[in-house]
């Protein structure tokens, strides 16, 4: 517990109105969207509206000794924003606001807790788009996707989180603020410290501004889909795509268990008997690419077994989108905990990946289902179970663990776009050695010695 | 100067043949292709043929306290790797193998010496290229431009040095040895270590293995110029053609005094009363759109009161890159030292910059010309002078601080892509605030807290 004079300091910093202590207001910060991941109830939330407040709580917590838990909209996947050690929760909702829309030079700047749907609404009138699309974009925040490096379903044409931030302001451990990146496409000046910060889970810093690259909006799409007697049929299907040179917009899979469960929540019409189906979109400038690209797609589908379905309307399209959209949602409705993974591996590995993850929920008697980006080999086997029965869990933590070796034999890695987190601490080892871990701590400690920046994540506390 | 036991100690770890000692060998390796910056003869250089090596070596130089120098070809632009403390030149022109060429997952692995070109030749016969393309690709190493984050001439459209690797082994200044990244195209796992290390000049670490990523070469190309009589037409038509939603491979740019220096160079007929000449390249993979793209450009260039030229052959098109590739050693031609920087601006500053640079050269009355990479506000202005004229050489120097002054004010900075070496070092101050060297130093001492590696370059000493 904190001491009551820490509260009062805070009320004195940022304000009594943006200062949470009641009880229902801590409970609902004390978890995010993982599962069966450990919850926290923090000793108060903070709602900072300025950087200099960020700064001010910076140096009170570490004067005291007191962990700080960034947060933006708490949607990650991998614990991230568990305020494991209780302290504070730094949230960002009331950092929202657009600084500017610079159309000439393709960039946004924002604070952290603008929305990426709302950031995407207000720069559509200039014809622009911010294209990084995690599943949660219409809640998600531009500081959280930032930290956590979001991926999402445009990710294999249009590149992750990371490839759209060009700088930023971050508040450190020692209460300075600084700036690199902004608004120059090539800059080689000091160390890249905007793609040290993006991904670092809020370990390092505490980001207060972003600079963002926009891009024109593609003017013309195509969506289809392809049905699938066999895995391997659908992973070659994939594979032939990008060896015909055509990259989509968006490339995804379902398997047999995904397409049962969407189907039975969402009653959409999906081939409920096929073994794996592919959501494919191709966009772009030019109409007469963008229909070639649509029958290069088509003819790969056709050539691999696959059985094709194209959206003709808008509304059709939406239907398609729904489908997948819903995937985790109806997965999530089975039971009373999902797991939900994101190993990954290289491109050429999906159908092996695809069947040893079938062959894991088998051999541990699991409801498993795979869905997830198959045109840049980062999927989401996800496990169904109940968290009162033992057993099953028990079962569960095997399989997860089975399905992260698998992936680090076929040269994959434990994490494509959720982060390591809580969730995935235990293996980082197993990728990284111990050099790696050592490197990690390294970085960590030059920033944080004293590990007030979200401790308890992404690195593994030294074991002397 | 080296005790003689410790070139012993290093002959008896990597071999006789692979420790130069020799007057002229170590003279050949005290500079680098910078002008204006200190030569320093090293004491010794050793030519390692695994990573296993390079750890030796770093452990060694760690226990005596010598500082090492890993270097490339030596082309770099920033005084990076003059060995300006003596001690070791770690030299890679040994580690040149290409160790696997993986077109099914788009990537390469190689040893850091393998040089740039090499690469491309080896990828070529797959329909692959390694886009990144600093102008001295022929000589230039795949270790030495991931150091440098090297840019070059199809940045615009394909991005840099940093876009291309995916993963890296380095040996660390403790002589740990590091894997990270691989072949997955989305990778969260720890921090973003291969971005950290590209670009960060050999301070913090050598590289001793690269995985690169490859894209399918284009299919289809068409090269023009446009010559224009107002530096300010030239800078719209730039922007025009980004407007246009247009991104060329190649949009770059020479102002009057580069045209004429190439012309009395090369004798390829450029306009010598233009006061701007564009050189643009629009590459894809289907012949409709790159057309259509010509098109739009060639609209822009006229509407901007462009002169418009073509190349309708392959020989045409050699003379126009021909024009561009002969900028420097043109401008290097005409006196004993060629200050090339590389200041850099948002996209829509590029024709208040252009003016600027004329503007200063005119102040301190120097022989300067700008080209440069127009498209991502990338510039070049050069300085020609007389290394025996102080005077000229004051002048020069007075210039340069001006012309950062100038890119900083423009919202720029300091290196789009030569990095910051010895050259810069005195300007980051500028850029980055005090809070921001504090970083650059935390980084650097925790990993290399002797200055073991680089020594005096990128992170100015702190100052007690």
């Amino acid at each position: 517990m904190l001491d009551k004079t820490v509260i009062e300091q805070l009320e004195a910093l940022v304000g009594k109105e943006n200062v949470l202590t009641g009880k229902v207001d801590l409970v609902a910060y004390s978890y995010d969207a993982t599962a069966d991941v450990p919850r926290q109830v923090p000793d108060v939330v903070v709602l900072p509206t300025s950087a200099e407040m960020v700064q001010d709580i910076v140096r009170l917590a570490r004067r005291h000794k007191i962990a700080i838990y960034p947060r933006g909209a708490g949607t990650n996947l991998s614990g991230g924003t568990v305020p494991l050690k209780k302290g504070i929760v730094l949230s960002f909702q009331k950092m929202n606001k657009i600084l500017e829309i610079d159309a000439a030079n393709l960039t946004a700047v924002v604070q952290p807790g603008v929305v990426i749907n709302a950031l995407n609404t207000a720069v559509a009138s200039h014809g622009l788009i911010y294209p990084p699309d995690p599943g949660t974009v219409a809640t998600a925040t531009m500081g959280g996707s930032a930290a956590e490096n979001s991926g999402g379903l445009r990710g294999l044409k249009y590149g992750v989180t990371k490839n759209y931030i060009m700088g930023m302001e971050v508040v450190l451990a020692s209460g300075d603020k600084v700036r690199f990146g902004g608004k120059t496409v090539k800059n080689v000046t000091a160390y890249d410290f905007s793609n040290l910060f993006v991904g670092s889970e809020g370990t390092l810093g505490i980001i207060t501004e972003l600079t963002a690259k926009l891009i024109p909006a593609p003017k013309f799409r195509r969506t289809m889909t392809g049905e699938f007697k066999t895995l391997a049929d659908a992973g070659n299907a994939v594979a032939g795509i990008i060896a015909a040179q055509v990259i989509p917009a968006t490339l995804e899979i379902m398997d047999r268990m995904t397409i049962q469960t969407v189907e039975d929540f969402a009653h959409i019409g999906l081939p409920v008997d096929a073994e794996a189906l592919l959501l494919i979109e191709v966009d772009g400038m030019s109409e007469d690419v963008v229909n070639a690209e649509a029958e290069a797609v088509m003819r790969v589908v056709t050539e691999n077994n696959g059985n094709l379905r194209t959206a003709n309307t808008d509304q059709e399209r939406d239907q398609l989108w729904t489908a997948r959209r819903n995937a985790l949602p109806a997965l999530a409705s089975l039971n009373n905990t999902v797991i939900l993974e994101d190993a990954t591996v290289p491109r050429s590995r999906i159908t092996d990946m695809l069947i040893a993850c079938q062959d894991i929920g088998k051999k541990y008697a699991l409801t498993l289902g795979t869905f997830g980006h198959a045109g840049d080999g980062n999927l989401h086997p996800t496990i169904l179970c109940d968290k009162n029965n033992q057993d099953e869990m028990s079962r569960m933590h095997k399989a997860v663990d089975e399905i992260f070796e698998a992936a680090l034999h076929f040269g994959g890695t434990l994490s494509g776009e959720h982060g390591i987190g809580m969730a995935k601490m235990k293996y980082l080892g197993d990728e990284l050695g111990q050099s790696g871990l050592d490197l990690m701590r390294s970085i960590k400690e030059s920033l944080d010695p004293e590990y007030v920046l979200n401790p308890g994540k992404m690195v593994p506390v030294r074991e002397n």
